[in-house]
């Protein structure tokens, strides 16, 4: 059975202007690469209500899971929750039992939990809540969207808590091969490999550093044993390969 | 007059599976803002023929320029110029422009332009060469359609010979306060103003440093004046802020 599909949804602003890096698409993509779950896309766009809820729409129809990160918090900008709500259909409003989580958390602190940072306790109706950790104000799976927060820190921690979750495949089994050789001169060998093999993915990837250059050949497969063959013959092609 | 528009493809097995940190969008994302192009998504995608094309099509239509980076090097899993080639309509093969850049470049360093090296000069028919200064194998522009390369030096050069060919617009002129106060606190004064400047881009981006968190809040606009009046009223509202 082929592994569950998903796709990524990074929203912000400061995301498509440079100003921020996003990291949490690569955190992610490691993550579902080592549960069995195939990231086929990701999408960065921006904070603007119709756009989020076009996105989630086409992702959600089209792939077993969606993952969103960034505004969920208590500013103006902060549009993901309706937004969501929105391209699903479920109405959406300050909800009792994230209202009692925001509650007690800034009661703890000594804070007031005021009109802004209710809007955190915005679900949409028939979400589950996602545990938020680090600063308490949860992130929800509606459906098969999992809209998380957009620090990194605080996406992390939902995520480990989510992942368990969720209904992996088999792990994607990946190895690597360092060739000090350029693409150019590797790639007819690579190439017929590639084609003898269509059950086991093999990619090239160049790099250079401290003056050498060369290739990175990565081999992937959910079948170990199939991986080991190709990294046997890959060896036997380039002997001098680390 | 608005600005020019931009999407942005990054195309790469890699980079979805969590191996590879993709560097190139962000570097692209500041110089567009730079250059007065608002970049208004960008999608990270597999080396797969038929998605490739497929969002190349579906962006080349709704935004004034795509870019790609990545599969223009000489493996077999190298296969964008062919995609974006089809994408569009373009017939696909060795053009003896290319092909002359890759032969004087490969006798200079005493290699051979073999068959892999040769399908660097695989460049649609009405494209016009983007030069690559680091590695000489070129990239191209059809129609709309910029396609670099995925090694960030190299994609870094050749962005760096195109823009200037490039129309821009005015400028986005940032500036940026650090309030060191949780954004539950500063939401209703800056959702207040927010809501009276709708000319002006506010955002807030919660940090956490050092122990210490706060908010960066970010004012963003074409309009230099506007940005410091806004910015004016921000420091009014928050004196205590840097």
């Amino acid at each position: 059975m082929p592994n569950p599909t998903a796709a990524m949804l990074v929203i912000g602003d400061e995301i498509l202007s440079g100003r921020t890096r996003d990291s949490n698409m690569n955190h992610l993509a490691k993550a579902l690469t080592d549960h069995g779950i195939a990231l086929q896309e990701a999408r960065m766009i921006s904070d603007d209500h119709h756009t989020i809820a076009r996105h989630v729409r086409d992702m959600a129809k089209t792939h077993d899971h969606v993952f969103t990160s960034g505004g969920i918090g208590p500013t103006h900008d902060d549009i993901t929750a309706e937004a969501v709500a929105d391209a699903m259909g479920a109405p959406c409003g300050v909800r009792d039992d994230a209202r009692a989580i925001l509650q007690a958390h800034y009661d703890r602190s000594g804070q007031e939990l005021n009109e802004a940072r209710l809007r955190m306790a915005r679900i949409p109706d028939g979400a589950t809540l996602i545990d938020n950790p680090v600063s308490a104000a949860p992130g929800f799976t509606l459906a098969n969207v999992h809209v998380m927060a957009g620090v990194p820190k605080i996406f992390e921690a939902m995520l480990e808590g989510l992942l368990p979750t969720l209904t992996g495949g088999a792990p994607m089994i990946s190895s690597s091969l360092r060739v000090e050789r350029g693409e150019g001169d590797i790639a007819a060998p690579l190439g017929d490999l590639a084609d003898a093999r269509p059950d086991v993915s093999i990619g090239s990837y160049p790099f250079q550093s401290n003056g050498k250059h060369g290739s990175n050949v990565v081999v992937r497969s959910q079948d170990a044993d199939a991986v080991e063959t190709v990294m046997a013959k890959l060896r036997a092609l380039f002997p001098e390969a680390t």
